[in-house]
């Protein structure tokens, strides 16, 4: 199983996720995470591994699997948004292994369930209010997988289809001028008072969220822990919150309780 | 408070949010989805209202809010995507309504809580494996509320920039033509083999999931309830899944226990 923890704190994993962890004998992860989850484990095994062994972590996964063992391998926020879902997939395929649900009722290598959560553009967007109401792209700035100029590339078709532009990987330590770089394309396309929002730790220790302006966006509270919403042509602010309106004001303007069908938010 | 339901199965609603309804005095939100979260409720008012009442239950909320009542405006996958948290924001602002967090020490009308969860995107991603691990776009093809020309220009700069390209309502009783529009201006620039994933009810009762090509893909199984995942040109089928890889393989190919330090998925 690939288990998505969600932003951190357990409120927000879902039961589905608190039950793998519960069923699982093994335990992989990143250090952090494990830790995140500790007060959920009983007597699992754990395997926790530093900040660039994914394909070690996901080697014992495999290992683990093969030899019938229940593995629970935990990502944080949703593993299937530049998580570890992708990666352990990818090395089943290339090593030639037979994978599938468990209700598939195939015949397998072992069973894998990729479990959902809730993603950090979710707990950074419900923190800023509604930024994400619109179409949106999601651009993670990290150049260590991705040619930088792909990611330019990207940025500048996001601001030509007025997307509202979510960054994840905004910087590390290593990484410094990715963002500024970003800003200064974003600049050349989009009003210098588009609003954009800045969410540290979203839902874990030490939270802490920021309403700015393109021109004004600096790079001082972001780290890796972090994500950027950029506002489209029509998000505006709203006391701490960011608003990315969808159409609707016709219909709550002047007509409160006559609205005409047609609307289409999912309830 | 707006409460985010996830796909549908309670295992898949996170604790914040259940927590969030048991402590509400009215639960406002669309029939089908009030529905679906009464097994969780005591002795809540309930005010549950048709698909087209989006402003009706908004106001609800705001009214009852204002008389100092704890109200749970409930709203399928994540509120904040294409749900009900931008409406309920839109509607406060207009009415000059002062709103705030419930840690924000502020001076407000009343509190408001945005509380995110498992979105659509995700729960369709979990069930096709691993079609998100890159850069996506999130488009929705109601053109109830955005321009058809709109839509259509953030499909081709979508394509443009090879992203994964995830459309949200693909299709409704009365609007049956948009998703083989996009498929036929995505054939212009992508290879008519890229591998789609259709996901129905993800995560609810009448649970299905179909890989197929972009060439191939017909409008048979989907409805309002369907999310449509277009890979990137390294997507690829792997049995039943889908994987759209993060640039690992020379990581995990040849030294699978040696990796140099530089990878960067989230852990």
């Amino acid at each position: 199983m690939v288990v998505s923890l969600g932003p951190g704190f357990p409120e927000y994993i879902i039961p589905r996720a608190q039950e793998a962890l519960a069923e699982a004998q093994v335990v992989v992860g990143y250090q952090t995470y494990v830790d995140l989850v500790r007060p959920l484990l009983t007597d699992q095994e754990v395997v926790a591994t530093g900040m660039t062994a994914e394909v070690k972590r996901c080697q014992v996964c495999l290992d683990r699997a093969g030899n019938g063992q229940r593995v629970a391998l935990v990502s944080s926020g949703d593993a299937g948004i530049y998580g570890m879902a992708g990666l352990v997939l990818e090395m089943c395929a290339a090593q030639g292994l037979k994978v599938g649900p468990p209700e598939g009722g195939l015949e397998v290598d072992f069973y894998l369930e990729v479990i959902p959560g809730v993603p950090a553009l979710a707990a950074g967007a419900a923190l800023l209010g509604a930024p994400l109401m619109h179409d949106f792209v999601t651009i993670s700035l990290s150049d260590l997988l991705t040619p930088w100029e792909t990611i330019m590339k990207r940025v500048e078709l996001a601001a030509q289809g007025d997307f509202v532009i979510v960054l994840y990987n905004p910087k590390s330590k290593k990484r410094d001028w990715q963002l500024g770089a970003v800003q200064e394309l974003l600049l050349r396309h989009k009003d210098p008072a588009t609003p954009v929002g800045i969410v540290c730790r979203a839902m874990r220790e030490g939270q802490a969220t920021m309403v700015t302006t393109l021109a004004d966006v600096t790079t001082e509270p972001v780290d890796m822990q972090t994500i950027v919403i950029i506002g489209n042509s029509q998000t505006h602010a709203y006391g701490q919150y960011l608003i990315t309106p969808r159409g609707y004001r016709d219909k709550y303007q002047g007509q409160v309780s006559g609205e005409k069908p047609g609307s289409r938010v999912r309830g």
